[in-house]
């Protein structure tokens, strides 16, 4: 019998996986089929390297909401109505991703497709916040009696919380900032990926792990 | 070993994934690979707009259907072979609803896209709801002794043909009258979506998996 | 720990998935974007009529071929390393069928296009034709002590056999015949569909469920 | 409860799946959608059909690369977070090869072309040869105190470990060599699929399911 989380997660990973794989599709400019030569495929390549920038930027950004993602599911014991349709909802601003993607990669330098692109990663990286938010309020995470693994799971929970918000943070401030210098902006969409970088001394991955064993 | 009911799923949940990220390649106009100034982006914004409109039409359905399908199969203890092919059908009809949705978005105020519109969505509702009567009929659903969620059961069931039934029966409605006015069709179409979110007192998620939990 | 054979079928049920849903965007004609009229769109829909009768074809044989591999990878106990490289090379074959129901659908009545239509689902029946008798031959299905189901086992192999054996030499058939008239070609290709739908009283789904709870 | 590795399998699962798909989009030229004669049909193929060889041989090299990711993971007892990083940056690699699959069937005859394939292969061989190194150091690894199947499991690793070197040294070379001629590139990239297919006298496949029924 597959357990509760176990197709919400299957479904959010396909669509997740579509989302991060389409993208490259926004690499193939259209003279590309025609035969080319070798000054050509130079001049292409140069041609989307600010294209390949954002693809980059995005393939980043969309693997580190995949592994919260993974991270908040996989220390939950089940899921309820509101959740499903919150992971919909989440998943709906995660599909917009490809599209602003080939928009700042098209025009890297204007303010418009730069903020655009904050307001879409403001709004996935919210409602990614909220899932996790409403998930603690509800209950639905799994606990342990053992101390120092309740310890953890607060210590992680404190965490996410505070990089999940901060990440939002950043993303509200760099649409202003977009009407003041595009650069600015890219500075901010910088702080959520070194934020998640640091390291902070509990590996997420593990610790749900061992909860899940003594738990099941 | 995994169980009966899996591979329906996953196989179901890469196709609907599939559907519902493929539609946002519909919001990109060919224009877009040039080089473009800051007036341009705001006039393909304001352009997009209309598809991206029934974008977020098609993903909230496709999302309804997907938990919908989801609560169908998640209290079935086994499928038969007719099942699987009902559930083929299914998707056939899920798997043009992004040619309609491009459709609608680029011609939002013809009757005959419109029209084409409610077809699909109606014949996406009724199959779906064949499926369900066939596994209450067939007996594939999980019962449970215990008289309360024996009730439950029964409730939830009774309100989903009553939502799926009351859904098609808008779709039907709305095909005819996008001759008279496609804004009438457009009310029709929001029918499911008010059903979907009114609120009824069980959640479905729940109950399913308290289900589960004592059957296995 | 997840078993043998799920992830190989989940792998195989992704592309699937994928191969079936990609079908739909051949069924987007280049003008499509562009504002249209009611008149407009009436020819569209003419004009997409071939190819939206070779996307119902194609979806239905994938469809089958999907409820096939999941039956046999249903009863398997075990996988080794030469099947997934056939099941490799038999998605591989899958893979081109997008490509040739877009040129089927665009030349329906040239011998070219019919006949290298005919030869790839030759190729895809053939291969899942061999890679059933590899996990015969290699002993990789599940087996019954129980006489009846033994029994039962036996039957749906033989007709498992006998129908993919006789779907292969019906699309072998139709290569020549597209020389003659591409309407017998298509006659051969209704073939493995109504074999497919044929009642043989041995609903091979619950069969597959009855065993694998018995042997788990 | 879903396990450790699940998760991290069905999401690569998907982006590869859509990788090895999409591939297919290339095959179709642009004036595919036109009404054709049997003529140009002949001419479209003879036109495709370098595309069409470097879609054979992607095709063969992703399948691979997904049958070692899977022989990979099959073996691991649990995953951790840099892990689940090193993977996204795999798929990163993963995700181009659409990209210059489409750029060497257009131009199979330039060394910029070439030389790009190469590159791109050669960051998929190494990430993934890194991520195996790191599940040794790490011991994420699954023992078995049995002394042949200990045995056994060391064989494999050196095995896979040699391979995957020497499959990245084809590439490292290859890159170069297409400066001289891209022919004796072509050559290189052979040789990870003769090393693939070297027949060695143990089934891992079979091996990782046996390690696994012990100890779980």
């Amino acid at each position: 019998m597959q357990t509760s989380t176990t197709r919400v997660e299957t479904f959010s990973d396909g669509v997740i996986a579509i989302i991060i794989t389409i993208m490259v599709l926004e690499l193939k400019l259209p003279g590309l089929n025609k035969d080319l030569n070798a000054y050509d495929i130079k001049a292409h390549i140069i041609d989307i390297l600010p294209r390949f920038g954002a693809y980059i930027f995005s393939f980043v950004m969309v693997g580190i909401l995949w592994i919260n993602h993974h991270h908040m599911f996989h220390l939950l014991k089940r899921t309820d109505g509101f959740l499903l349709g919150q992971n919909i909802f989440f998943l709906f601003w995660m599909s917009l991703i490809p599209f602003v993607t080939g928009l700042l990669g098209a025009n890297p330098l204007l303010t418009s497709s730069t903020a655009l692109y904050g307001l879409i990663m403001l709004m996935t990286s919210l409602t990614l916040s909220f899932m996790r938010s409403y998930t603690l309020k509800k209950g639905l995470v799994h606990t342990d009696e053992e101390r120092e693994i309740k310890k953890k799971i607060q210590l992680v929970t404190i965490k996410d919380k505070f990089q999940s918000y901060l990440s939002s943070a950043a993303y509200l401030v760099s649409i202003p900032l977009a009407f003041v210098s595009v650069y600015l902006s890219y500075a901010c969409f910088l702080i959520p990926i070194i934020l998640f970088l640091l390291p902070y001394g509990i590996d997420e991955e593990q610790l749900a792990e061992k909860v899940i064993e003594k738990n099941s």
